[in-house]
């Protein structure tokens, strides 16, 4: 922010409005750079009088916590951090049970709000205990990682992992706002921004080709922080937006958001959610690169399609192999088990997310565990 | 049932239905003598194919788990059976951690369902398990309690207590159906059947004075098994069922339904839960009185209508006096602290369900906490 002076500073520029209509439960969500300097007269707006917990993890409370703080503050809203390790082993019974106890302590009312201020796994855990305190509090969303930003953070998934499987536990709570500050990615990784990114370009395999073909072109500044950043999150975020709008619940069209999550799950599972050996997006990487080659194995796509999946995937830094992943893998069995307890799973029969081009996905639920299982036997033995 | 024979067993008679209208989430009541015995049949018919979790306390369990299952089996549905110790500690984090990995131990799907069989412990506590799991599954009360029959089954609201307050945890979560067996009732306590009766008189008392009347004059058949508890049950689930289609997630009018409960939590939180001094509904018939001589105090009814009321509740032998609790009570300031920590309170001020006359009940959101203080402390040292 070098070429700023301070009035440029703590004016958000260009930000953008993503709309989620669910009727009474609509909200917008804030897209831009410095976003974060305006939350709490964005909040004010939205739930005036409101007091808030804010939930956030030691990494991101080191790096964030400071700046969110004092714009709550120039907005006069009392707050109350609370802080929780980082890492996806957070997403549990013991630290659910802590925290509703801790937003309790803090004498939070029924209309105060909680604040979920950091990535998928704040996200996820504090829409949880929003969801779960006094049944049902107001809950905002602060997404600080940039898979946070285009995925987790809207829609209304919330929840914890059981040692059965990943976010087994949870409920759907929409927020009331969602803020998502563009320049906080600068913070990450570039591991995590990539990660993030998986789900990114999933939005255009499963429904868009012009914005897959977009980000072919794009990704560069996207990854740079330019204006294509806010675009590719303004973008996700309204595909996003409009699957939610239409299926709330995930009886149907919103499934088609798992493209490469039933794979992506279960090599997370396979490998014990040690984040040093695989993050959820890279999961997701090489579960969308699976999808499109179990696809072509159903004689769905042809090798075209899945080399200009594998091409992007492969150009941004993504893995797109189950043997890109370091270290010992479990045999077959074992990732049939973790397919079958996914939550996608209906009657016994396995339900894929398969697809018929870029953007033209569509959901399968008759899938013959017998293919998937030979599949995988080829992908781990190549 | 000694002179009926094997036929008119199995067969209920006179079953009631209760619509509870809710849009896509409506649900019937079923109210009869024995529906217990075709509960597999009524299961299936809403539920097809769905496998069940059935959770039942250890000692329905022993008084009503075979006639279920056997009910269950008749219909050829397949169900898993899971058990957790008797009493309001029952409602709590550990339990739930426990069930909602039970209920996945089983391999339930999402079609699948989640039986609550028992009285308002096991109902709540399973209901939010089941609005949990997969983050949502299908749930289906079995109400073996009167007060969970009138009250707790149906509705929605789901939950478990925290160290701060009783339900302060939990969500709505709607039943597919609930199956209330009116003979069941025949093996509670006089002591469980009274304090079930609180909640059927609080009907008549917030809203219908003709039912209120009428449960004057017929209370004893309601105690005794007759076609009076029948039709007591349906027009409580009528007139609760009536109240949650207006407003589902309590912004208003549901809030009616507290009637003597925010004074009835208090004395509840005051004895540790502890039921052998103070169960939920001896609580609230406290709570009752004392919410009508409050109304009495600031002038919005007579000495008759107390009067009226206190006859009543004394008549059916349930407790009107906090100085009916046995044992120790803690003093004022201890009570104020818990009604300040129940739910029913909004920026401050506090919120009590008062009364203009028998049927005539209304929600009062300002009420000073000093007076509320000042009566407490007459009622304590009378």
């Amino acid at each position: 922010m070098a070429n700023l002076d301070a009035a440029d500073a703590i004016t958000p520029q260009a930000v953008q409005t993503v709309r989620v209509d669910l009727g009474a439960r609509s909200y917008d969500i804030r897209i831009g750079r410095n976003v974060l300097e305006t939350a709490g007269a964005e909040i004010a707006v939205v739930l005036p009088g409101a007091r808030l917990a804010v939930i956030v993890d030691e990494n991101v409370a080191r790096l964030h916590l400071e700046a969110f703080g004092a714009s709550l503050e120039k907005a006069g809203i009392d707050f109350t951090p609370i802080t929780v390790p980082a890492g996806e082993s957070t997403k549990c019974f013991s630290q659910f049970e802590r925290l509703c106890d801790e937003v309790l302590n803090a004498r939070l009312e029924r209309n105060d709000a909680i604040v979920a201020l950091g990535g998928g796994v704040v996200g996820d855990l504090t829409g949880f205990v929003a969801s779960a305190v006094r049944r049902g509090m107001a809950f905002i969303q602060v997404p600080t990682s940039l898979l946070a930003q285009v995925d987790s953070s809207v829609g209304g998934k919330t929840g914890i992992n059981s040692r059965h499987g990943k976010n087994l536990i949870g409920a759907f709570h929409q927020p009331a706002l969602v803020l998502a500050d563009t320049a906080i990615l600068d913070t990450l990784t570039p591991r995590d921004f990539r990660a993030g990114y998986a789900e990114v370009a999933k939005y255009g395999l499963l429904g868009d080709a012009d914005f897959f073909a977009w980000l072919e072109t794009n990704w560069q500044g996207i990854f740079a922080g330019g204006q294509e950043r806010d675009e590719a999150v303004a973008r996700s975020c309204q595909a996003k937006a409009d699957v939610v709008a239409a299926d709330e619940l995930e009886s149907g069209r919103r499934a088609l958001l798992n493209l490469g999550h039933t794979f992506g799950h279960a090599l997370e599972g396979a490998v014990s959610y040690e984040t040093e050996r695989l993050v959820h997006g890279e999961g997701v990487s090489i579960g969308m690169m699976l999808a499109h080659e179990f696809s072509e194995k159903l004689g769905l796509i042809g090798a075209d399609t899945v080399g200009r999946v594998e091409r992007h995937l492969t150009d941004v830094g993504l893995p797109i192999r189950i043997t890109d992943i370091p270290g010992q893998l479990p045999g077959v069995d074992v990732f049939m088990d973790l397919i079958a307890q996914d939550k996608k799973v209906s009657r016994g029969a396995l339900t894929f997310v398969l697809t018929r081009g870029i953007g033209d996905a569509f959901v399968e639920k008759g899938v013959d565990p017998y293919l998937v299982s030979e599949f995988l036997k080829e992908k781990l033995n190549p």
